[in-house]
C-alpha cells in the first residue's frame, strides 16, 4: 500500500514549487488567503489541467485495463467459492461433479458478454455503455432503468470492497476494530482523492497490485496443475474434518441454476469498459475493445484455473478460510505464496472500489448530459475528470458505510440484481439495433447478443427470486425512487429550457426596448459615507432616487431625520413604523405597495449598501440585514437587487482599554 | 412538572388562531410556506409583540421574585451542607460549635450585599448591575472583567443546575442513564424556549415550584424548631453510625476561612435582580429593590432555619443523603413531607438555570450597548426578550454539558470565584461612586460597601486558593481571553465607526457628486431570455453595456457568436478564453484590467441574471454561478453587484418519458 502514498507526495512537491512562482504573481490582486487556498489544492490534487490537455489524462490499455478490471477480476477471488456455496449444502460430494459445467456455463457467459460489449464499444464509442444502449434503442424508461440500477451498484461496489479492506485490516490490527466505520470512510476518501487527482495518476497507484495479484494466481494455477499432473498432493489436514457425505438430496434444475446465478459474481465487472470509453487513449473504441479481449482471458484464466482446482483438491467453503485460502496452503503450503496471495486478493477486493469510481462519473456525466441528472455532474473539475460524480458516489457510499456500520453481508444481496437487469436490457437493446439497421452479418451479431440477452435474464429472475427476501427487495424499492426522481430532474429543466429559450426567428425580430428609467430605493439604517457612496451611484443610474427607513421604536428615527435634514438634497427619506420590528417586511410591504412615486412598469432596483469586512469572525458582529433583503427580494418580480460593496479597512490592533470616542453605530 | 407544558399549550391555541386569521391576509404575497412558518412559529412562540408592548411583558414583584431568586435560593439547599463538608471531616464533634458562627457571619454577609444591590439597583436603575458599576466608577477594565465573570458564571449556572436536575431524573428512572446528555440537552431547549416566549410567561411557569420549595423548608423549619423545643426527637437510626469522634485536629483560621467561603454559596444569587432591574414593572427600581428585601428574608429564613437544624440534629454531611434529608427525615420521618422537600428541592436546583435566562440576556445586551459584545445580542426578538442572548447562552451551556459528559462536580470548583469578583469589584466602584458623589449620608453607604468589599475580597482569595488545582484555574484562563475578545469587538466597531461616520459640519457642506454614468458589464452563459431582460435593464440605466462570455472549451461559444449576431444591437459580446475552466476569475481579471471600455474612475456594474425557482431542491440542479460571482466580486472596490432575479414558474408535473424537445440547456 506504501505505493498510495509515496507516489502522489513525490508529484506533490514538484507541483508545488511550480506553484509558488505563479502564485507570487497571482497575490498582486487575489489576497493571500486565496493563494495559499491554491496552493493547498494544487499540493493535493495537483495542478489544474487546460482544458486541452485532456488527452493526456487519458490512458493506455496497459494502464487502464487495472483500473476498470479490478472488479471483474476481483470477483473471481470469490466466484468458484460462490458456487460451492450453493451446492456443498446440499448435495455434498456430487458438487465437485456440478462445479466444472457451472463454471463452463458463466466462462460461456462472459464471452458472449465480451462479444457483445465490443461490439456495443463499437456501436456507441463516447462511452455510457447499457444506458445509452437501452435508451437509443429501446425507450427511455429502460435507459433510466439502467442507469439507476447501475448508480446503485456503483454505490454498492464501493461500499461493499471498502467495508471487506475494512475487515482485513481490523483482523491484523484487531483494536482498530472500534473504528472501522471511521476507517472505512478515510479509505472512501483516500480512493475519492486519488480519483480527483486523475484517472491516469489513478491509474498508475492502482495497477502494481492488480497485476501482482494477477500474477500470483497464474503460479497458483500453473503450480496446481503442476502438482495434478504429478499426484503429489495431499489433501491438507485441516480439510480433512469436514463430511461432505452430509450432502443426500437429489440434484434439482433450481439448485443449478442458484448457483449459476451464484458464480455470475465473475463477470458483474463487465459494464465498467463500457462507461469509460472515453477514457482511453485515441483510438479510444479500439483500445475499449482490446481492453475487453484481455479481460476476458485474464478473468476466464483465473476463474477457471481457480474453478478447476478447487474442484480437483475438494476445497470445501467454510467460514474460516476461502476456497482461494485452501488452494494456496495445498499447492504452496502457509509460506511467502500463501500470504502473498493473501495480501494482494485483500488489495485487489479495496480496489474493486475504485472501478466504480472510474465507471460512475463517467456513466452520470452521460445522463447528466441528457438532463437527467444535477447538470453540474456533467462538468469536469480541476483536473478534467468529472469532480462532482466522484464527490457524489463518495459521499454516498460513505452514507452506506455509516447506515450498514460497516457490516458487508448486509449489502451483498442488493447487488447483482441490478448489474444483470443492465445485461438484460443492454442486450436486448443491441438486439433490437441490429434489426433495425441490419448491417453485414447481423444475423451472427444479434444472435449473439439475443443469446446473452436470454441468459443473463434468466440470471435476474433466478437472483431476484432467490435474494429477494435477504435483501434485493430494497433496490426494487429504490429504483424506482431514483428513476421518478431522474424524471423530475429533466422535467425541471425542459420547463425552465421552454420558458428561457428564444426561437431563432423571434431572436431575429427581437427589438431591444427603449430605455426607461428604473426607481431605486435604498434602504438604509443610519446616515454615513456608505450611505453617501450609495446615493451617488444611484443618482448616476436614475433621476427617480428615494430613501427608505424602518422605524423600529417609537422616536428612534428623530435623529436621522434631523442629520437628513442637514444634508441638502432633493431625495426623499421614507420613514415607515414597525412596531414589530419587521424590517425586511415593511420593506416588501412598501416596495409592493403604491405609496412609492415609481410609475407602473417600471423596474425597482433596491440598492443595499453592504458592509465588507477582512475577517470572516467580524461578519459575525454585524446584521448583515443586506443578505436577508436578498434573498427575501429575489422573489419579487421587475425588481433588481443591487448590491454596493462598502469595504472596511483592517481594524488597528486593540490598544487596551477603550476611553473615548465610543460613538454609536 | 405539568405546569410547564399545559400552561403554553392553553395560550398557544389561543394564538394559533389568531394567526391563522392574520396569514389569510399575508398569504397574498409572500407565499404558503412563508404563513406555515410563521403559524409555527407564533404557536410556539405566542403571537409577536410590538415594540410598544414591551411593558406588558414586565413583572410584579411577586411573579418576578421567584424566576430571578430561584438561583438564590436554590443555594440555601447545599450551603449549610457545604460548611459541614470543610468542618466535619477534619474537626468532629467541634463542627456543630462552629457552624453557627460561620452562618451567622455569612447571613451578615448576605445583609450587607443586600443593603449594597439595593444601593446599586438606585443608582442604575437601568440594570446590568456589577457590570455598570465597575465600568463607570473604575476603569473599563474592571468592568469587562465583571462582564466576562459573570457571563461565565450564568453559564455555569445553567449547565451545573440542569446536570443536577439530570441527575435526580436518572436516579428515579435509571434506564435513561446512558442518555443523560439528551436529557440534559431538551431541558437546556426546553427552558430556552420557556425565556424565548416571554418574561411574563415564564415565571408564571416557574413561580409555583419556587413558593412550593419555600413553603416547603419553612414548614420544615418551624416543625423542626417545635420538636427541638419539646424534646421529642431522637437522632435517626442512619445516622447513629457515623463517628463524630474522628476529627481531632485543632481548628485553625484558614479552615474557618474555608468554611466560610464553602458557605457563600449561599448568597450567589444576589447579582441577578440587579442585572435584569428593567424586566420589573414600573416603577422598576422600587420593585427590584423590594425584590432584594424579599430576597434576604427569604434567604435568612431558609439558610438560618436549615443551619440551625443542622446544628440541633448533629446532621453528618455523606455522600447518600443530603443534609436537608436528613433534617426532613428527623423530623417528619420517610412520609409525605419528606418527599416533598426532595421533589421540590430537585425542582428549584433545576430552576436556577432559569434565573441565568433572565439575568445573562439584560447583561450581554448591556455589554453589547456599549459595543464590546456583538451587537445582535441587544436587539429584542419576536417576544421582546433578547432572544440572541438566550440562544447564546443554550447554545454555550449545552456544549458545556457535551465536553462535561453531563458531570456536574467538574464545573463546581468553577463557580464562585467569578461571582465573587464581581461582588469585590461592584462593591469597589459603589465606593468609589459615593467618595466622588458625596451625596447626604455617604459615610455610611460607603462603609456598607467598603466591608461589603473586604469580606467578598477575602472570600475571592480563599476561594482562588482553596479551589485553584481542582478546576478554578480554568476560570482563570477563560476570562482573560473572553476580555480580550470583547476588546477586539470593540475595535472592529470603533474602526468601522470612524470608517462610516460623517461629522455634521462635513455634512451640511456635503454635495451630492453629479450624476456619472456607470459601466455595466453582464456576464452571460448562453443567450436567452433572461438575458434579454438584463439587457433591457442595463440598457436603461446606462448607454456604456458590455456582454462577457467565458469561453472554457475551444470552439464552445461560436453558438453564442452566431446567435448575438442575429440580435441586431450596438451592445458588445467579449468572449475570453479560460482553458483552465474558472469563469469566475477571467471576469475579475476583466474587470480589474483595463480591457473594457469603462473610464477610470466609474463605477463598474455587474448585472447578473439569477435564476429564481421555486422549490429548494431544485436550486441543486444549478450551477448557482452568480452566487459564487457575487461573493468574489463584493472584496473588489468601485464595483456594484446587481442581480436580476429572473422567476421560473413552477414545473408542469412530470408526464412520463420525455420523447421530444430534449433542447440543449
Amino acid at each position: 500500500m506504501i505505493l498510495i502514498v509515496r507516489k502522489p507526495f513525490a508529484k506533490m512537491r514538484g507541483n508545488l514549487k511550480w506553484n509558488k512562482a505563479k502564485n507570487d504573481i497571482v497575490c498582486g490582486f487575489r489576497g493571500e488567503v486565496d493563494s495559499v487556498h491554491k496552493s493547498i489544492k494544487s499540493w493535493l490534487l495537483g495542478e489544474k489541467l487546460a482544458s486541452n490537455q485532456i488527452h493526456e489524462e487519458k490512458f493506455t490499455v496497459f494502464w487502464g485495463l487495472p483500473v476498470l478490471a479490478s472488479d471483474a477480476i476481483s470477483s473471481v477471488a470469490y466466484a468458484a467459492e460462490e458456487i460451492l456455496w450453493a451446492f456443498v449444502p446440499v448435495i455434498g460430494v456430487a458438487s465437485y461433479f456440478w462445479l466444472p459445467k457451472v463454471a463452463g456455463a458463466i466462462v460461456i457467459l462472459l464471452v458472449l458478454l465480451t462479444i457483445s460489449y465490443r461490439q456495443i464499444v463499437e456501436a456507441y464509442p463516447n462511452g455510457g455503455g447499457a444506458y445509452i444502449v437501452a435508451k437509443d434503442n429501446l425507450k427511455t424508461i429502460f435507459g433510466l432503468i439502467v442507469g439507476a440500477s447501475l448508480s446503485v451498484d456503483y454505490t454498492l461496489t464501493v461500499a461493499v470492497s471498502i467495508s471487506a479492506a475494512t475487515a482485513a485490516i481490523t483482523s491484523a490490527i484487531p483494536f482498530l476494530f472500534t473504528h472501522k466505520v471511521a476507517i472505512a470512510i478515510m479509505l472512501i476518501l483516500l480512493i475519492a482523492f486519488g480519483n480527483l487527482r486523475g484517472v491516469k495518476d489513478s491509474s498508475k497507484i492502482f495497477s502494481i497490485p492488480t497485476y501482482a495479484f494477477m500474477m500470483a494466481i497464474i503460479i497458483l494455477i500453473f503450480m496446481g496443475l503442476v502438482k495434478t499432473f504429478q499426484g503429489s498432493f495431499a489433501p491438507h489436514p485441516d480439510l480433512m474434518s469436514p463430511d461432505l457425505s452430509f450432502g443426500t438430496q437429489a440434484i434439482s434444475l433450481f439448485l443449478i441454476l442458484k448457483a449459476f446465478s451464484s458464480g455470475c459474481a465473475a463477470v458483474t465487472g463487465v459494464e465498467a469498459i463500457c462507461d469509460a470509453v472515453p477514457n482511453f487513449k485515441e483510438p479510444a473504441p479500439q483500445n475499449a475493445k482490446n481492453a475487453y479481449i484481455l479481460l476476458a482471458i485474464a478473468v476466464f484464466i483465473t476463474f477457471a484455473g481457480t474453478s478447476y482446482l478447487a474442484q480437483v483438491f475438494q476445497a470445501v467453503p467454510n467460514e474460516k478460510q476461502t476456497v482461494i485460502a485452501q488452494l494456496a496452503i495445498q499447492v504452496f503450503g502457509k509460506g511467502f505464496m500463501f500470504y502473498l496471495i493473501q495480501a494482494t486478493t485483500a488489495i485487489i477486493l479495496a480496489m474493486a472500489a475504485n472501478t466504480a469510481f472510474v465507471g460512475f462519473p463517467t456513466l452520470i456525466s452521460v445522463i447528466s448530459r441528457d438532463g437527467y441528472a444535477p447538470r453540474q455532474l456533467a462538468s469536469r473539475g480541476h483536473r478534467l475528470n468529472y469532480s462532482n460524480g466522484i464527490l457524489l458516489l463518495a459521499l454516498a457510499a460513505a452514507l452506506l458505510v455509516i447506515i450498514f456500520q460497516g457490516d458487508t453481508h448486509a449489502l451483498i444481496p442488493l447487488y447483482a440484481v441490478g448489474v444483470f437487469t443492465s445485461f438484460t436490457l443492454a442486450q436486448a437493446g443491441m438486439c433490437r439495433r441490429w434489426w433495425r439497421l441490419k448491417p453485414k452479418g447481423w444475423h451472427y451479431k444479434a444472435f449473439i447478443n439475443g443469446l446473452g440477452c436470454l441468459v443473463t435474464f434468466v440470471a435476474v429472475l433466478v437472483i431476484g427470486v432467490t435474494k429477494f427476501i435477504s435483501g434485493a427487495w430494497i433496490v426494487f424499492i429504490i429504483i424506482p425512487i431514483l428513476i421518478y426522481g431522474m424524471y423530475r430532474i429533466k422535467n425541471h429543466y425542459k420547463t425552465v429550457a421552454g420558458q428561457l429559450d428564444i426561437p431563432n426567428a423571434v431572436l431575429q425580430q427581437l427589438k431591444l426596448k427603449a430605455r426607461q428609467v428604473p426607481y431605486v430605493i435604498i434602504p438604509i439604517d443610519s446616515l454615513n459615507k456608505m450611505v453617501i457612496k450609495s446615493l451617488n451611484y444611484a443618482q448616476s443610474i436614475s433621476p427617480n432616487v428615494e430613501v427608505f427607513h424602518v422605524e423600529t421604536y417609537e422616536g428612534e428615527a428623530d435623529k436621522l431625520r434631523k442629520k437628513w435634514r442637514m444634508l441638502d438634497t432633493d431625495i426623499p427619506l421614507v420613514i415607515k413604523q414597525s412596531p414589530y420590528r419587521e424590517v425586511i417586511k415593511s420593506l416588501v410591504e412598501h416596495i409592493e405597495s403604491e405609496e412609492h412615486s415609481s410609475q407602473p412598469g417600471d423596474i425597482i432596483t433596491i440598492l443595499l449598501p453592504q458592509f465588507v469586512v477582512s475577517k470572516p469572525w467580524q461578519m459575525a458582529l454585524h446584521n448583515n440585514t443586506s443578505l436577508f433583503i436578498t434573498n427575501a427580494l429575489l422573489k419579487e418580480r421587475d425588481i433588481v437587487v443591487s448590491i454596493l460593496p462598502f469595504q472596511v479597512e483592517d481594524d488597528s490592533e486593540p490598544d487596551g482599554p477603550v476611553q473615548n470616542g465610543e460613538t454609536k453605530q
